[in-house]
């Protein structure tokens, strides 16, 4: 290794720990935090993070950025240099261009707009007043669009903030993948909408939150999480956080009156975490920008695949489910394994993305799509968001929400300025059953293991293909590199169609 | 408030934001990190750490501090200035120069022998091997007398160290009191143990982890501890920790076949967090170095006086036992109120200080602070500790350790290079005593109510003379002001006089 790329390593190594110590008080934040300690941490935060943006707009980053032959994102490094040295320069590039290109001033009023809008989002919710909202959400969209005229003027803005999340695709290329998932999504739903629904009744039974907390580790367990390097707790929304390469933690929630919210958010948050814990670049790239996902559509693909491909199969129920009645004794009692299974896999077209069973999910993420792309693009008005929103919530799901507190105004994300994030979700979903078709095809011993509910295998094969080299790839390069070919929502669509037309006797 | 002291300030709140931060990550490394976690939290605190003393090291903070007419810890700023103003300074320019007058060099190399120091003693505690520890005691020996020498060659090496955890006090007159101390506690042990001993097996009952749980909210409640701005979790060693002026935490630790273990842990430490939670040096000084503690001793004179003053005296149980039986049941069956009491006030001489009763306890503090004083002054050389504490043991409690890891290895002080730390847990004992002294002479109301186990008017009591002012005064002035005298051990012997001789039936 050249010695200034020693040197940028360094740099970077001590902003991955600023990092890593700012989800530290995060994760400390969401779990177990005093209610008073609130706004104190607001403050430590907000210093630990000046002090990443200080670290990572270091010029002495562009010095040796360019000393080492990457000098626009377009060239990521001296053609000399070993490829996995180049592949660490284009990612580090990225970032330190997204954190240098932005005046200081933008960063700041920002910042405290997201705020704003975050606190007005959550009044406006409560009173279910989408007046009261629409200037922050302007103001978002506002801010977004010069967020993206800094960073690339060259290009549309909702393509250089899709860019931010899912390095390199674009808007027509989601739009054509998503055109097609939308058809086949609304074809199979059509044909399930003509079936006898099935009744979940069971799953609503009261289950104590000490009883579920030992189906958490259970579960962890059985999918091979390695419990010295992370661990579980509570918060009001599960999720995933990375405190170091040997600890990432995961959070669940207890609904006592419907137990496989945990279950299952369990599941999707052990995915999340066996990525993050089986990235391994090696020791010279240990804690940098390379260590990390690829993008957060690759990450979604990997708790998708265990939360639904995985987690919601007869296959892994089958040798566990009488352990899991057990374990949530006395919920499931009289319940046979097929009632189970059946009951967890009810589709139903309804109105809240985050209680979405597996196949309307998507829908939800490409009306998201489709409507941010205008907001951004200039071809939606704010004002005509509702309208627009409702609209397509009866064309794609055939429901239209009563207020909008349950329709446009749902999630956080707008309200906070994320736009182009959305896509990830699907676009994880795909990857999920593409992933799975490959490592069918390639590998028959995880292709047995997972049709016998084996965790291990399936776990090697994506450790191997997909962990292992952390951000070396964009995703349309690591898709094309692990399945042969381009995203398509293929193999989504015929693993619905086979595993709902066995369900529900289409 | 002039602009030089407001700029001081700011920087002063920064570093005290850094430490708050390092106390996050040292909190939870204690409580919950994953175990592979280890040696990335120990980059991240030594991270954390560097920041801190970058921070305090400022030039700038050294430039203020002249301007504001501090030229040196005698001359604790420009006499014009409010009084809180002066008592700010003083405190500061003593950690400012504790903080420069250390060549890094020595800083380096002192943090590498303690780390190598406290690993060696683990293996020697282990294997009962003294010759395997002494050359790593000798080098912290010779590391503390290097560092008093840096910090202020005119005194004595052991009278600089031990200014550092209890300002304005010195070898001879901590002598002078623990003389006496010693005499009076000798003399009441020998009276005891001419009395027949109280059988205390009921505290061995069995009693699980989850329902000793339970109690240590319930005693946390009863002393008025606010969780809103605290918590209570579990770790090897229980101690309390700041992590901002509004999270205060303190842990236990559980012994299934010693359930006061749990009681009387989370009593001390909520006496501890009672302190911390209950500075209040007003927004200006808020987060500052005036808004900790005054000493190491005075915190303890706060756990000491709710766990042995209020947490050992029937009046506090009184109200309380059916309660506890309750909820320790059944391990309190059949227990007695008076039983109970007797139990958890059992005299015993034994080997290890922190299992020693309120009685004993002192003499384990005396030995100590004797052999270390004579350590660094190098009056023994530490080839001569076990001989020495052996000799000691037997003449102050009349028990003699069968081996040295049962002996003068017991406590990790020394091995991490501690010395000056000791005689803070007996200065607090007797501090506690001539405070409640205080008390219950100049506030009826908080006598009659600790009479009675109220807890609230004996924590006002303390909050307005002790907690509120923060680190104001030196300890020797804070006795003075609150007690009308220096610091004797009077008090505290009579309150054992008093206590025992009811108990014993002396």
């Amino acid at each position: 290794m050249r010695k200034e790329m020693e040197e940028l390593v360094g740099l970077d190594r001590e902003r991955t720990m600023i990092g890593h110590i700012n989800s530290i008080l995060s994760w400390d934040q969401e779990t177990f935090m005093p209610e008073a300690a609130v706004e104190e941490r607001s403050d430590q935060l907000a210093f630990i993070e000046g002090l990443a943006h200080e670290k990572l707009t270091n010029p002495r980053i562009g010095e040796l950025l360019f000393a080492l032959g990457s000098t626009s994102k377009d060239r990521a490094g001296d053609p000399s240099l070993p490829p996995v040295e180049r592949a660490y320069l284009r990612v580090l590039r990225r970032e330190y261009d997204q954190e240098t290109k932005l005046p200081a001033s933008l960063v700041t009023e920002y910042a405290k707009a997201q705020s704003l809008s975050q606190a007005a989002w959550i009044e406006a919710r409560k009173a279910n007043d989408f007046k009261a909202f629409e200037p922050h959400l302007r103001s978002m969209i506002d801010f977004n669009r010069k967020i993206a005229a800094c960073l690339d003027p060259a290009r549309k803005p909702y393509d250089v903030l899709l860019d931010l999340y899912e390095p390199g695709t674009d808007e027509a290329s989601i739009a054509a993948v998503f055109s097609e998932l939308r058809a086949g999504l609304v074809a199979l739903i059509e044909r399930i909408n003509g079936k006898p629904q099935i009744d979940d009744a069971v799953l609503r039974r009261r289950c104590r939150k000490e009883t579920q907390e030992a189906a958490g580790s259970f579960l962890m367990d059985e999918l091979a999480f390695d419990a010295t390097r992370g661990r579980l707790d509570a918060s009001a929304h599960p999720f995933t956080t990375t405190l170091g390469a040997d600890d990432v933690r995961i959070t669940t929630r207890y609904d006592e009156d419907f137990f496989p919210s945990n279950l299952f958010s369990v599941i999707h948050e052990t995915g999340h975490a066996l990525y993050e814990l089986g990235i391994d670049t090696g020791k010279e790239f240990r804690n940098t920008a390379l260590s990390q996902a690829v993008s957060m559509g690759i990450h979604e693909s990997q708790s998708r695949f265990w939360e639904n491909t995985v987690g919601r199969s007869g296959e892994f129920w089958k040798p566990r489910y009488a352990r899991l009645k057990e374990i949530l004794a006395p919920a499931l009692d009289g319940v046979s394994f097929d009632d189970f299974r059946r009951a967890v896999n009810r589709v139903s077209p309804s109105l809240i993305r985050v209680e979405a069973d597996e196949v309307t999910y998507c829908l939800h993420v490409i009306l998201r799509f489709e409507l941010e792309a205008a907001l951004v693009n200039g071809k939606l008005d704010p004002a005509g968001l509702p309208a627009a929103w409702n609209d397509k919530m009866k064309s794609f799901l055939g429901v239209v929400p009563a207020t909008d507190a349950l329709g446009c105004m749902q999630d956080v994300h707008w309200a906070t300025g994320l736009f182009g994030y959305f896509p990830s979700y699907a676009l994880g979903t795909m990857y999920a059953s593409q992933f799975t078709q490959a490592m069918k095809a390639g590998d028959p011993a995880a292709a047995s293991a997972l049709a016998s509910g084996d965790c291990r295998k399936p776990l090697e094969w994506l450790r191997a293909n997909i962990h292992r080299r952390g951000a070396e790839m964009f995703p349309p390069e690591l898709c094309l590199e692990v399945t042969g070919a381009a995203l398509t929502p293929r193999a989504f669509l015929a693993y619905l169609d086979r595993k709902y037309s066995e369900i529900y006797g289409l």
